[in-house]
Order: structure tokens, then sequence, then C-alpha cells
């Protein structure tokens, strides 16, 4: 029985070595990711009994994206089988002032076309304490939109703490489809993860005068960000990851999180990067498995930052570390020290 | 002025390096084939000038493809560029008892999603001698079926000799409609190149006692097929690949070659199996190249046989070998010895 | 609750690339194998549930070897963490007259130091039909012999069937240590896996004429084996792969079965070999998968030699092949022709 | 027919992966550059039809070398085939305090070997519209001086811009030979592109107290350069690329344009360094990309750097980036955040 | 005749590829290392005669470990064949705040099992001028204790200057046992190598206020700490690394060499980390070359530290530098310049 | 001081991965190779004492031509360093019908230019039982030749054992000049080691209806050869290769060796070809080894065949086989049965 269950596509990941361009390459990384998939990797890294939901194709590409989630202990029992394609991205890493560029192809993918009939969430909710998905899954189709609609109906009256990063992709919707149907299944969510961006894009809440493109941060803006999306919501919490983008290689990183008492300012990390794809579903993560702990909110922001944080240094979209791992640098130890 | 115009899909191929399987594999190679494409290549690398026509997204997957023609020599500039995904095939390469797997993921191409209107055949025909396209082609979509059609109908007006590869895909189409279609555009076809299992699932073309699972030719059977062929139509060359399958690692290659005069057989080569994927487009490239340079039935058919035993060598879909090397094994010498 | 409890060690598999010895080498595969666990790995790849129980350090490298038995399904909530080493062995692969080497290094391995409290075998055993587990095993270390002492104990007492490939190591322990341990395990075993050689060290049980080094072999020696080898114990059945090994390269491979009734030798298959590792883990998978679907004789021995052929052409320890495969070449499809 | 030509040599890379040094190395990348090489690829990835010759030998080294440039688009078809060498340099990427090293090995090879007779200038340019080569050409023998001298008169007759970059190798020729042919060459030339050093070197052009090893830009100097530079030629405009090397990881890299009115400093990048080999040729595709769309010295300036602070990040000596790419950067935006 | 013998173990080192953690890993860096063993080779790099001395197992993996050593020159014409294991580390490579793991599988080396009669000193020292250990070597057994002091008893009697790098493992032995040891093999030592922490670990030296997690350095704190280590002890020369460890991607490094009259303190190089392991070790090969050499102490230090900023530039454990390259950088100019 | 001395090149080999061809690679093999290394490295692996000569440059590639035989335990002392050039030799592996290509690129090499101060030969063989050389170094120049010639005659007066494989190469020399310089050196060989071609080519000595290229053997004729090059010269043995080459996959391979008394004619292995350069140079060096150590002609004639027998299945040019290994395979054991 999983304590938490998590709901969305897992795509193939395509990715040239080192900082080759597709044009030039002759051999890729095959890995698999996607913005769930990487939440209960990381949560199975912490030790989380999680459960993943998706629909897959019966063929060699869809077994291989399988295992890819077995691999790291999240229990695939729950997955169904059908449809044809794994959906893809193909990820070209950018360095210092190129920015890295996804190219998606994940049309018609067999979960983007599942069928409400294909998931029993009664079942698959025995026994959870959690469900997490994002605003990609409901993206990808009216049906899935239906089917996220059906699974918050039954987390809710389950009991079942639901979290949602809202993840606007322009590729996938319109702005005004987007903000109709996460506007609906806010009523849902509990924790809510979003940016100052997709704040305006998805719900029309904005601060004033944040640039993203500049590379600096508006704490005040941010906060105001949170406070309004909590009037205008029932969210529990609110969490806001901050990056400030120096360029491709470097980052500084932090969050904030907001409870309808004290908006926190987490601490601020300065990250060379090695691969950025997935830092905030391993910010959701740590979120998660703190706030499952039982830790306050200084706490979880904190462990959510520092993992998050570390996401940034590992290869691939999951969130290889462990929670020793991310206590040891929430704890004040970045200095980086070979560990023998 | 390209002498040869090629039509049909360019896909992206992904294998495992070694004998990997997939769901063991995190990388791959990224290349790129199609059968079509393989003859276009393969007759540039003869020296041919060579035009390739299809339809490639803008992003980087398309330029990519594009890249992998242009590299050897084709001409990549009729190709449109619009759409959104680049067919996929992923190809698991077998050995000793376990055969290659392919599995496609080309539904939604761009070329299969092409329009009548982007192609203009007067002007792509422009200075053309030959056009090479394959059965997979007109599968691929209602659309794509009457852009041949179109395309047959331009270059018969033009006097331009059209080759034709039977090449059946059970995935793509049903019997019924690929019989319908193949048996309308062989109206246009000069040379058709097919194998014994095509031919009575296309045409209702049968012969004696030949189980293409036993390994074993039946001689009389492929020449009894070559005939009733060209009593149906009104090709000018029927051609057939004869592969004896050993195992994924050995098979003996040969060909035949009907003119409507002598019914030719090949030499047979006995080949130990680099890659054999696009062994049947090297052996159109063979004939296309010899035809065009007036060989006589005889040579031809060697130097095509001999082209493909080589292609069998090489990895990937296309062919890299050069007419001398070629002429040197079609000419007896299959020693292998080092060159230096 | 696993059908299948396998028991034994999972080592550290290093192995250079191509053929490159150790010597010239700068790069390995990392990979995971053992005589169980590639056992445990063939029946989740045929679908069976099937737990690996072993003891593994609770350091990365413990836990990269937990995930490469998850990855492809073994449910690995049974393996008890601590010690210090992983077991390792180098593995560099011949080709033609160069025999592949195996250097180990296993001593002081978590398994081998284990203690009998580390198990609670009526837990483990839970819901378990078949138990299986090599002649390795117990030659790990007296400890380790005494809790597959009890091990078998606990499955004779619970019903489940017993398997035991017998695969004596030298290095390991002496052929006195092996015969009186074996023979005493042997009032537990029901199928039991052994090869000629083997029968003579372990058991004493020697046909007449056959040299293992000559590539040929000596059908009615091996019957006389397996028939003494029932008269000797309790068995209900005795297996025995047969490989001619004409070379580093290319094997011919069979097996023999023997019921107490009728002494049945399989097809036998040439094979060319990816690698041959596993190959005998291979076979016992297959008739434990067999029979455990309730197939006769005939049928097990058949699924198992094709099942172990075809591992010969599989990359790694694993044998990565699905029941379809196996089924379709033990019904006698043995072309390799490629399957789209 | 091309609007740009470009003349020089084209060289085998070698390079170990990552930061290993060659002593250290069992595989190096096998890709090609070389000084005008690398502005024909930019400039065809800036979309410009631009041709590329050069002499190379018929074997298999030469064709790897002609399939690299048309991979990208560069037109091959002026390339004079003959000759025994392609000139190789073996690259060995420097981090931190340690300087990547390049060892030459490029005597004898086809194109320096080249005689007069190999290049008919006169229906090379037909059609074109500019002319670049560097100063390293004409370096490698006398033979290709002359040609040089040839190439640069029919240009100049027929009214072709020509620029040079004049790339000081002390390992090619003396300075003494250096300064004779450039100054005879810089008649022809439009556009030159220097720098400090070899304005020093090569012109016997001073400005006060800069040092090279330094890491301090000295604007003043260098506009005395450029203005000193243009008194004494008839350049239409001089360039000069500005680093400031703080490490071989990380530089900081701006440009200069003196259009003979004013001297323009471009904005300034910090660039965290992928490969910095060919970022002047870069930078020189850049200007000839936007000299001949029409722009002004300012934004020619701010495009060329921004082509080249981006040729910091990507893999291989070619620049690999698009026009809208550049612009992107050029027009602020060098956060670096991906692009979905 | 070797000047400098070097006695210790030689381990396989085992690391991922890129940032790849080992449970996600496929294949990995396949190289050996080993303090002394990195001394030797740095050493042999700067062209001094050097001879390594341990024991190997007489199979493959004990030979690639020879040949690692005789590859850059080192002696292995002393080293005893024997015993089953070559000791292995697994390094996985941090990045930013995620530091380095090295996870240790040395217990039961060869050289861990060595006998005092495995090793002739007397002959070993034959023509020696330097002997050079580290404190790693005795806490590897009892046995390999004894070695030592037999080694450096013989060493002292024949003039040998002796060097030793405290290099304190808490996973090898006590604190009690280290000091104990170390105390009494102080006798013998010449120039010790030591740092901060392990001042205050094994020899109950301590120096105020300084953190080893801050990454502040503490210069007072570090010369009162070598000062008290030459009051207690007949060091010629303390030598202190100082590493400032701002992240696993970028430290600070530097170093002090007291000789009894000053203290001095290096110049300090922002290192940006390719390979961290083997600094120490490099800068101990650096402060033996310049002493052999006849350097003065200022001299020396910058030497070592200089060669020791370069390591941290370079894969593996062996430092991969020259004479001329380090003191290059010693001689101010670390701009990083590709050097043609 | 070394019992064998090699004198001769040593190239970099360049070869692309798996069977790529050189225009479709993108990564290479960086190895180093050449006929007299190669014998030089496997006698080093057989435990001999050997030292190569040679001339390398100074820089980076010279020093890891030179770690790449030190690295097997070759004595590079005596090399001498000086020039400009590695040689370098491209390799194309073939398979099946398709034949390895090498391209030379070995022009103006360092050892090409050597003059004959560069080596003091009395002081080279101090000590040497045996010289090898082959037909190749003499052919690089004319100061080479008189280097050898004056190597030959040091030898002779030493009491130095001489061997030489003749390995005529068409694109060094005609054949007249190797006529012309192999028969005058021949007076100084005691071992000579030729193919029926290159006696022929060189020496004009010719057996009746031989075809190197049907794959077929003349026993007769190679034994009428070895008579007649034994009655012309004053050589004590005459070795030959024997070769059937039925595809790039697989060869017979076998070996000849007449001295003076009896035409012997080994055992015939049927190799599965991985690598098969050096071939040759493997028989050479397993004559050396068995002669030195003082077998008779039958030992060292089966000893040289099973050593390169293996080589077959070795990456690479050098022969990393054992003396154990060899002596396996010559004692029978050709299975091919993995050694645990």
């Amino acid at each position: 029985m999983a304590k938490v269950v998590c709901f969305g596509e897992v795509m193939l990941r395509l990715q040239p070595y080192h900082y080759e361009r597709f044009v030039q390459a002759e051999n890729v990384q095959f890995t698999f990711g996607g913005a769930e998939a990487n939440v209960a990797v990381s949560l199975a890294n912490f030790g989380v009994d999680v459960s993943y939901v998706t629909k897959l194709p019966s063929h060699m590409i869809g077994q291989a994206a399988i295992n890819s989630l077995r691999r790291y202990g999240v229990d695939t029992g729950k997955i169904v089988r059908g449809g044809n394609r794994v959906g893809i991205y193909f990820n070209e890493k950018g360095a210092s002032q190129r920015p890295s560029i996804c190219t998606y192809d994940r049309a018609h993918s067999a979960i983007s076309e599942a069928k409400k009939e294909d998931f029993d969430w009664e079942s698959i909710f025995s026994g959870a304490e959690w469900f997490h998905f994002t605003g990609i899954t409901p993206a990808l189709s009216e049906n899935v939109l239906e089917i996220c609609r059906e699974a918050c109906q039954v987390a809710k009256k389950k009991g079942i703490k639901i979290s949602c990063d809202v993840n606007y992709r322009s590729k996938l919707w319109t702005k005004e489809a987007a903000r109709e149907a996460m506007t609906e299944l806010s009523e849902y969510i509990d924790l809510i993860l979003i940016n100052e961006e997709d704040a305006k894009t998805v719900f029309g809440i904005q601060a004033d005068k944040t640039d993203v493109h500049s590379g600096k941060l508006n704490k005040e803006g941010y906060e105001e960000v949170a406070k309004k999306l909590m009037e205008q919501f029932r969210f529990s919490e609110v969490a806001i990851t901050l990056r400030e983008s120096k360029s491709a290689s470097d980052n500084d990183w932090s969050g904030l999180l907001y409870d309808g008492k004290e908006c926190l300012f987490s601490k601020v990390y300065p990250v060379h990067i090695v691969d950025r794809i997935g830092g905030g579903d391993s910010f959701a993560a740590g979120l998660i498995y703190s706030f499952l702990k039982g830790d306050d909110s200084r706490k979880a922001l904190e462990f959510a930052v520092a993992a998050s944080a570390l996401k940034h240094s590992i290869e691939g979209d999951y969130n290889m570390v462990t929670v020793p791992e991310v206590e040891k640098l929430a704890g004040g130890d970045s200095s980086g020290r070979v560990q023998r």
C-alpha cells in the first residue's frame, strides 16, 4: 500500500552527451522522466512508498519506461498497459549564455489517449495518504483532464492530501483552457506549487515589477502572489521556487512557502548546474516528504530547497539523493568536501 | 539538377549499442534512415546526383535528419519544412537465434500529414531521369498516396523511369488497401522490386511450396512469381532479393532479375551480419545505379547483389560503400583481405 | 507474495567493452549478476512473482545491486542490509580460441558473512511455491551452508518445491566439503541441475569416455549419469545442460531432462555467442517457469533450452527474454528474421 | 551560386574526451575544423550560401572532411581532390589554471602542397559577394601564398568584398615573412580581423601597456591599434576580439569594431567555457553575416560578439548556432533559461 | 637505480562517467590510484627515477595495476606478486553542493596481508635518496605497520630522506592506534605533510578557532600547528595544504611550508575542479621533486602548490603534468590561454 | 639489459568503433602499433626483457606512443626524442565480404627522418641476444636503410641473432628498391619471415599455381618457396604464415617453418576475427620467444602459430596474451570454455 500516489506521464528523454547539439550528435542518453514521475522517484529515493499511475504501451519502450521507475523502487503495479506511444522529449543541454532546449514529441502518447475506464481510483488510492499531480497532466487531453478531476474527487472523499505543481505548458493548451481547468481543480488542491509567471498566466494573479529574464528576485512580489493565491483558493500551503538564472551554468536557487500564517523564504543556494531539469519536481518531492513526516513549514521548506539544490548536481530528470544527504545540506554543510 | 529523385520518409533511428535490449539500455545510437532515404544515400555514395523529397519539421530533430542526408551528398533543397514530428523507429539488434526487433513510432510524422500542395512535382522532376519510391510511402496516409500518384503521373509524362520497392508493411495498411493502391500505381512503375511474400499478399501472386521461415530457397517458385508479375503488369524488370536466413547472425544473400527475356539468378553471398537493415534498399540503389550507367541485366544484378551483400557489413541504415568497392566484390574478390 | 524465492549472492560484474582485456581497458561495464540472481531476473522477465533473498551492504554499491534487481521486477523487500562488501567478479570476454576469464573477488562479501539470525525463513517462504538455490551458496561459508540447510528444511516442511543447480566451484570449497554438504542438501532437493563434471566431482558419479574439452557429446554417458543420480537420491527430476564448445564464439547448446521415466534430449541450437555467462541459470529459470505453469517434461525441457539458447545472444548475466520470444523459438522459428 | 567563398585548410581534429590528456587517452573525438572552415560552417548555419575551397586527398579521411562540411550545408563542389594528407591537430582541452594545448601536424597537407592551377578563381567566384580567408592560409607554403594573392586579385576585380583574419601562427612562418605577405595582401582586404598581439608582430603596430597574460583589457590601447591600422592600410573596417582570460574555464569576451568613424566596443560576456577553439572564427562569421544583411556597424558588432560568445558553449570547432539564437542573446536575454 | 622509493597500496578506482551516481551508472572508468602511487606517478611525470613498492596479486587485475604505473614510467620491478585482492575504491564525483563520495573496499588486499619477508629493504633502497609513504600504509594492518617501521629504519640508516603524509583514515584505525604508530614513525620522518584536522586527531596538536567546514582559512592557526609539530618532533620541514572548499566545484587552494625558520604561505589558486582526488599527493610530489633538485623552501612550496593546483584540472588520481607546465604556472601565468 | 632489441616505427592507430567507416565516425580508438613494436610488446607480455628503438617527437603524441610501450613492460630508454611527427595509420575494420582498409599517413615521421648519429648500436646492443626488424623499416627512407644496415653489422659482429619479417609495402618503395635492399640485408639475417607474395615480389622466388585471393593453400608451393629462399641466402630458418582468407570475419590460420632439414606445417586454426592486424607480428614474437627459450623447430612453430591465432581475438595491434595461455592452446585445448 503506497502512501503517495503520483499520476501523470513518463516520457523517454533523449539527450546528447556533454554539450553537443542534436545536429552534431551521433549518440544520445536514453533515460526517462516527467514531472510527476520525477516526484515519484525522488520520494522513493527518500524511502517513501510511492506508486506511479500512468498508461504505457505494451512494447519494449513502454517496458523500458516501467523499468526505469522500478529500478528506483517506485511501485508500477498500477500502471495500465496499452496505447501506441511513449511520449518523448529531446533535451539539449545549454551552458553559459546558451539555454537548454526541450523539444517535446508527446502528442498521441498512451497516457494522453487514456480513457476514464482505464483507472479505478477507489482501488488505486487504497491506503494512500497523499496524491500528487501537475498542471501538465490535465493539459494532455480532455480525457485526461476528466481523469484528473475524478482522481481529485476520489482522493478528497478519502481524505487524501492533494498537491499540484501548476507547471503551465503553452504548447499543450491555451491560457484560457488552463485557467478554466486549473481553477476548477484548485478546489481539491491542498498544497499548490507555482511560479510567478504561471500565477499570472493561469490565475491572473500578478505582482509588481518582476522580470523573469532579469535574473533578479522581487521578494515582495512573490509574497504578494502567494497571499493572493491563498485568498482566492482554499490551499493549505502555497510554495514557490525562486530561480535567479545568471546563466545556463549558474543559478541562485531558493524557495518560498506560505502556510497562511507566515511567508517563509529559504536559504539561497548558488548552484553550478549539472542538469536543472526536474529542479521544481525535486522541490515538490521534498515538501511532500517533509510534510508526510510531520515537519513544520520552516523545516519542510529548507528540506525541499536543499533537496532541489542538490538535484541541480544530478544527471537526468530523477533526483538521486537520500534523506541524510539532504539533511546534511539543509543543516548547513555546503562545503562539498569529499566524504570518505 | 538531380538525376534521381527519391520520395518517402526519413526517420530517426534509435538503437542500443552492441546487442543490448532497450530494457537494459542507457544510451542509444542516434542516426537516421528510411527505405527511400537509404536508396538516396547509397546512390550519393556511388557519385550519383540525387535529391531527396520529404517533409520534415523545422525543429532541431528535423534539422538533424536533413544534416544526415546532406552529410553523404544528397541534395536536400527540395525537402519541405513543417509539421510536428520526425517519425522514429527503435531497432534492437538480434544475434544468433534472437531476431532483431523494429518498433515503429511513425504515426503523425510530418510527411504522413503532408498535403498535395506541399510538392510541386513539375519543378522537382526538372532534369531528372529516375524516380524511386517504395510501397511504404503510399501507405503512410491517404494524402501521401495521392501525392505518390501525382508524382508518378508527372514522372511518366516526363519520361522519367520509375522504380518501386513494394515493401508491404502490415502495420501501416491492410492487404486490401495495399492491393488496391499498389495495383493502380503499378501502371506507372518500370522496375518493380518485391519479395515472394509481398507478391502474394499485395498482388495475390503465389509460387509453390516456399516457406520463408525454412531458410531454404525455391528458385523455380521465385521465377514463377517474377513471370506472373510481368504478365499482369507492364513492368520492364522485376527484381527479387533472396534471403536465406540461417540465423540473425548469418544469412545467405542473392537476387533475381527478370527482364522479360531471361530470369537471372545472382551469385550467392554468405553474409556474417553487422546490420541487415537497409539490405533491400541497397539492392535497389545498386540496380538504379547500374541501369543509369547503361549496364545490362546480368551486370546490374551482380552489382546490386554485391552492393547489398556489402551493406550487411555496414553500421546503420545507409550503405556506405563506393563503386570500386562494389565492383571489386562483384568481380569475384570476396576474400576480405586487408587493403593497405 | 512471491511464488518463487531465490537465495544466493548477487555480485558486481565488471567487464571491459568489446573484446578488450583488463590490462588494456580504461572503462568497464558496471552490471550485476550471480547464479540465483540470474534465475530470479529471468523468472521476473517471464512474469513470475519472484523474491530475491541475500545480504547486501547499506552503501551505494549495495544499493546499486538492489536497483539492478528491482529494475527487472524482482522483489527485493526481503534482502537484508548490512556487512561490508558486495562480491565482485571481473569478466573478460573471450572469442574464437581465446576463452573468457572470470576472476572472482567475492571473499568477505556481506552474504558470505551473513548470520543465521539474518533470515526468517518462515516469513520469507510465506505464500511461496518454489525455492531455488545453487551449490555456490552453501560454498560461501559455514554460516551460509547452515542458512541453506535451514531454508531447505523450512521449505520442505511447507511443501515448497526445491531446485538446486550444483555448480561446483573449486575456488570456494574442496571436493570433500562439497560432497558432504551437497549430499546432505540433496535430501531436500526435488529438481537437481548438474553437469557431467560436477556429477563426478561432487557425487562421484561418472559416465564413460566423455572429455569435456573434446567438444563432442556422449549422450549415453549423460543418460547414465542422470539415472545414477536418481537412484542415489530422491530427486523428482535431473536436468543437465549440454554444451559442445567449438570455440569461445560458437557452441552447440542443448539439454537433457530425466524425470524417472524417460530421459529426454532436447533440440540442439548452434549458438553464435554474445555472452554465455548465465546460460545454465537461464536454463534453470526456464524449467522452473515451465513446471510452475504445469507443463510436461518435454515441453519444460524445450522451453528451458530455447530460453537458454536465447540467453547466449543477450548482453550481461541476466536473461532478458519474454515468454512469447522463448515460445517462438521453441516452436521452431530459429530463422532470426527481423520482427517489425 | 555561393554568396560567400572561404578558402583555407580543413583539418582533422583529434581531442580526448572530458579533460583527459593524450598520454592517458584511449579514445578521441574525430571531428574537423580550421579557421576558414569554421567561418564557412557558421555562415551555413546562419542560412548563407557558402562555398568552401580547399584541396583534400581522395582517400577516406579526405572524404570524411568533405562530409563534415556538407553535413552543415556548406557547398563542397569546388574542393579539389588530390594530395596525400589531411592536416591534423591534436587538441587537449584545458581547465582552470591548465591551458588547452593544440599540437599541429599539418605540414605536407594536400592544401599546403596545392598548385596554382588547382584553382580557377574566375569560376569559383562566379556570383559571389564576399571572400574570406585568414593569415594562416598564405602561411602554409609559398604556393598557397601565391594562390591567395591570385584569389584576392580576382575577387577585387569582380568587386567582391574581402575579409581576412590575421591569425599569425609562429610555427608556420617567421614574423618577417608574415609581415611581407600580409602587408601585400592587405592591399586587397576590406575587413581586417586582428588581435593586439598580431598587430604588433605582423604590422609593427603597438599600443601601450597591454599584457596579454594579465587578463586585463586596455581599451585605449586597442582603439589606438585599430586607428593606426586604418591609417596604414585602406581597410573599410578593423575588428578586434577582446578576450580577458581569467582561466581556461572562464573568460570575458567582447569585441571592437572601427569603421573609420567610430570605434565601437561591444557588450562584454562572461563565458563559462565548453570549447573556445573557433571563437574568433565565429566572430568573423557573425560580422560577415551581419554586413551581408546590410546591418550597421553597431548591430554587426553586437551580432558577431553574441554569436562568438555562444560559440564558447559549443563542442567542436564549428559554431552550431542559428540567427534567432544569436539575436536573442544580442537582444539582451543572457539568462540561459530553458526553452521549451 | 631509483632516486625515490614510494611504498603503499595501489587500488583499482571505479568511477561513473560525468556526474552520474553509482545507482544510475551502467559503465565506469577503470583506473588506478592510491596516495603513494599518486606521488610516484607524479614524480615520474617530472622525470624523476622512482620505484613503487607494494604487493599485488598475480591475476589480471593485479597486472592491470602494474601496467597503470609502468605506463607513466614508474619502476615496478620491486613489486611483490601474490595475495588475492587488489584494493578497490568507488568514487562518485560531486558537484556544486553535492560532495564526492569515496567508498573503500580495501580490506584483505594483497598489500594489507603482506608479510615482513616479502620486502628486502636493503636491496630496495639501493641507490635511493628519498623514501615516501603516508599514514594510510601503516594503518592497513599490524604487519604493514611493522614493514613501514623496518623500511624507515633501513632508510634512516642509509641516510635516505623520509617524507610522510599523515592522511589519517578513521575507517582504517582508531585515533589511539594512529597516534601511537605515527608518533613512533615520526622519529624517522624528515618532511611531514599534514592538515590541521589530522594534527589534532593524530598528534593532539590544535590551533584556535578553525572550522574545516566553514571554508575560511585561519592562517595563524596553521602556523601555530606547524610550529608545535616542529617542537614536538625532529622534522626538518612541516608542510600543510590549505583547501578552502567553497563547493564541490570550486575551491581555493594553497599551502604552507615551515622549515624551522620561516613559515611560508604560498600563492592562493582558485581552482575550478575537474577531479580533486590526489590533490594532496601531487603537493607532496611537488615538494619532493623540488627539494631533490635543491630548491629553497619558497621555491619548493610554490612549485608544489602550482603542481597540485594543476592536479585539480586532471582526470584521475595521477597528476599528469610536466615540470615546464608547473613552472609556467608557478611563474605567474595562470591565464589558461591556449598553447599552440 | 634487454635480451631482445626491436627497431622500427611506432605509429598512432586511429580506428572507428564497431564496424563504422571513417565517413560516418565521430570518435575513434586512440592506440599505437607498428610491425616491430607489436613484436616488442608481445615479447614483453611473454616476460622477455625487450627494448624498443625508434625516434619519436618530444610532444605529447610522442609521449603517448612511449607510454603505450612502457605500459606493457617494453624498455623505452633507448628511444631517441626529436623530429616532428608520429606516423599515423587509419584502420577501418572490415567484416564479412568487406575488407579492412589501412590508410597510412606516415611520411615525414620522426623515425623516417632520423639520422645515423641518432643511434649508438654498440651501446644499444649491449647485453642483447636477439635483434628484430622488418622490411618496413629500411623502406622508410634512405637514412633508415643505412641505419638498419649498421644495426645489422653491429649485431652480427656481436653474435646477436637477427630476425626479419620481409613485409613488403608497395606504398613505401618500389620492388626494385626493396629487392636491392633486402637482398643486401639478408646477408645478416638468421630467421626470415615472409609470405609467398613477398618472396616473389622481393626475391623473385615463386611457386606454382597459388592464388592469394582464392583462399586455398598450396602446401607444396610454400615448401618450394622456403627451400629456394634457403638455397639463395644463408638463413638458419625460413618461416611463412599461411592465411586462408574466407572472409574478413573468418580465416584459417597456420604456419610453416623450414630449418634446412624439415619443412614443418603447423596445426590449422579456424579463427573468428576480432582484429587481425598484427597477426604476422605475433607469429614472429612467438618464434623469437620459443627459440630464445631453446625450443626445437616443431615446438617453436606450434607456439608461434597458437600465439598468433590468439592474436586474432585481441583488440588492437599488440598481442595481449601470456605464455600459459599460448601453451594451453598449443597443447590442444581450443574449446574456448570459460576459465573461472
